[in-house]
């Protein structure tokens, strides 16, 4: 064991991996949809409106792998899989939902600036 | 003007596009490093140890478009290029940085879950 702190502004610190995966739009679109308890594929793609079979099964992957979602398969015919946050995930929830409530709150501001970035750049 | 809430939730949604800005990792290292004051460009990439060019460039550029960054050059000869947060770039900085804060709280923990995800997936 090592007693260098994680910091990802070095190159090599692991923690740069663990960082990438919350800092992914979909990741928090996921756990969010998970903060309310276990969801069925299904349900998730729904919630998770328009994202694609693949996008969501390798951001499910991810997070599974990472142990912030714990993957459940109940023994019935057919067989129901659940997915639902693990404690680390749980704990994840709060800054991935304070990060999209400042989407939300600042979408407006920020359109506006990039459509004014775009019309000072067009044609340039 | 519409009166309907933003919700990243939505596939259409713009604010789906707000959110992506911010939940990316070098966002979240490129804010992160702008917090406790204007950087140039060279000390923005010594900060954040690794990040090419490209990447350095694009993520600026990006955070510039979308206004949570702003580009100043002062006339000097030769003249000198900063970068600073703006307000809705300051008021970004607390979510992303309890993001950092739990990646690198975490990280031991999640290493650990994708050691064992891994091993127990190795030749499946």
């Amino acid at each position: 064991m090592t007693n260098i702190p994680f910091d990802p502004y070095q190159r090599a610190c692991p923690s740069r991996t663990v960082l990438d995966r919350v800092a992914d739009r979909w990741a928090v679109l996921v756990v969010g949809a998970l903060a309310d308890g276990p969801l069925r594929y299904s349900a998730l793609a729904h919630r998770v409106d328009g994202v694609s079979q693949k996008m969501l099964t390798q951001t499910l992957r991810g997070l599974e792998r990472d142990g912030l979602v714990a993957r459940t398969v109940h023994a019935e015919v057919p067989p129901r899989v659940e997915y639902a946050l693990t404690p680390a995930g749980r704990a994840a929830h709060e800054p991935m939902q304070a990060l999209e409530a400042w989407a939300r709150r600042h979408a407006a501001t920020v359109l506006g600036a990039r459509a004014e970035y775009d019309a000072r750049h067009a044609g340039v």
